[in-house]
């Protein structure tokens, strides 16, 4: 392989409960030859999401954990070093299911040109990518809200939670976020523009959150569990929508409420209020509804409507410590690894 | 009320947990008089159904508690003694909610005419009624099954799920019963032509079932909750779709698997499966599917594809005994009280 010396970020055990740094190793590594009619890639930027979490556990309940040794997986902004393929040449800037790399070779599955010209390219990885689309299809295709409907989204100043909010506003309805901490808070009710912002810190999150639905919850859209899915519960109306993407709170097996059991709740209110909760991956809208949220999105981008940030860490090395520092809400918009210039 | 003395059963007082006899009580009364434009109707047969444990509590959940003193809710065939109605005349039989009462008077609204040259009268209180149209509108508007999936049903020798698994093995899939005890286990397979039917009774219930689905489950109709919940949910498969109409289960306050919380468990069912859960209550699909499912249903009777049951017992004052014995599962088939000849 020309000599290259690639590092990678491998995962050195499983966790139970939360990971630390000792869960993680980087390893330099030499890449395998270019097949045939293949590609070589750098990595400029890796993507950090909270899914990530459940690949690292034996059963992640997703197809594919990641094995004890292997590199972690991962989206990213990659560089075509070295083309074999048909459909790009040195230069291309590629999306690639890489993992957590410096450099990887492609046989071309997975990869999706990007145009610099059209947008900055760390945008496929959060605003026009799968965080994106993650909140575009389950808010859309889902939520199906109407106008003067409320929708709540927790993590709304992250990649998701921000666009679920912005969206939600674009169809006419009240967005409530939730968020840790003021900063977040004034972030998602100033920068995004959301009518409320609730923080779920706060001694009396139930009842602010609740004065802050004075109408009741149309859309909840759900990608944290544990005490927020309780705060949110009695706030449902009648045929009330649930997009489910995630559940960070139970990730790391701690986070859950201790008050028992609310199985038996969550149930009854999907009864008695006609609730709908329907579990997705974004992928499985991607054939019927990718060109369209490309358009809103970069639509809503153009106009102002639709605003993101991005927090770059630089260094592969940094990446494992980045990961923890964004499973604990310590990071304002998308997180990006700075791989290579 | 030209001197009819009626009878009726009352609400005596509010359970907490399993109800007795003591919470009903037998009262005669005095119907008002028929309002201008309204009818007498004399009640002939009551149906019993579980959601009206339900209403016997202060908040329900459902709208329409009903009050201490007031007359347990309900639907009934009746006759019309007397109409100044201009749609009936006398001698018609109708479907009423007239509640748990021998004689009720009514200005028309919510009636429905039966035609006793079509079907006994008694199916427009079970397989032709509210109980065969839960079964169809779940079924088929929400879970939607397709050819070679595995449905699955709880309360399977009951009014509704003995609908659900027929109407499952029409749509040629492989329909799996839950049901309480050998006698009812071999009607579902037997009589109702169940692929299988495993009896929750039993010690190993929750691998019996697992060995009835080889191909796991694609639709289970939920109206049980409680430990069957807990059997189901690592069975389903990918895109797997629960209508919920019913928690049998929790209505009284008991019956709950004692093992600690399970919604985190159920919430990661939903999300890593891509699983569909829904509440529903049969009235919000009437206008878009009655038709259809009268016609189908009728269809199903008459070729002998839809096979029912009920279960009479004589007399409105034993009324509160078949309730209770319905709630602990002792009937087999649509429970009904014979209130008059």
């Amino acid at each position: 392989m020309s000599g290259i010396t690639a590092r990678r970020v491998v995962l050195a055990g499983r966790p139970s409960g939360w990971p630390t740094l000792e869960h993680f190793r980087l390893e330099r590594f030499t890449p395998p030859p270019v097949p045939a009619g293949g590609l070589l890639l750098l990595v400029r930027y890796l993507s950090l999401d909270p899914y990530m979490r459940m690949r690292m556990d034996e059963h992640s309940g997703y197809a594919g954990s990641v094995g004890v040794g292997e590199p972690m997986h991962g989206q990213a902004v990659a560089e075509v070093l070295r083309s074999e393929h048909p459909d790009y040449v040195e230069g291309d800037m590629v999306l690639a299911p890489s993992g957590w790399v410096s450099h990887a070779v492609s046989d071309g599955a997975g990869l999706r040109k990007l145009d610099p010209a059209l947008a900055p390219v760390t945008t496929g990885l959060g605003v026009l990518g799968m965080p994106g689309f993650t909140a575009y299809s389950g808010l859309m295709v889902i939520g199906r809200p109407k106008p003067d409907e409320t929708v709540v989204v927790a993590s709304a100043g992250g990649p998701v939670g921000s666009v679920v909010g912005q969206l939600a506003k674009i169809a006419g309805c009240r967005a409530v976020g939730i968020a840790g901490g003021p900063d977040k808070c004034r972030y998602v009710r100033q920068e995004l523009g959301f009518d409320a912002a609730v923080d779920h810190r706060a001694p009396d999150f139930a009842e602010q959150l609740a004065a802050a639905c004075p109408d009741g919850v149309d859309v909840y859209f759900e990608n944290v569990g544990g005490a927020v899915w309780e705060a949110v519960l009695p706030l449902f109306n009648k045929f009330a929508r649930v997009p489910l993407c995630g559940l960070i709170a139970q990730y790391n097996g701690v986070g859950q409420a201790a008050e028992g059991d609310r199985l038996a709740e969550t149930l009854r209110a999907v009864l008695t209020k006609n609730m709908t909760l329907r579990g997705f991956f974004n992928t499985e809208f991607v054939e019927g509804h990718y060109p369209e949220f490309l358009r809103v999105v970069s639509n809503g981008i153009a106009d102002g409507r639709i605003k993101y940030r991005e927090n770059v860490t630089e260094g592969l090395e940094r990446a494992p410590e980045a990961f923890l520092g964004m499973l604990r809400g310590q990071n304002l918009g998308k997180v990006l690894v700075k791989v290579a210039e």
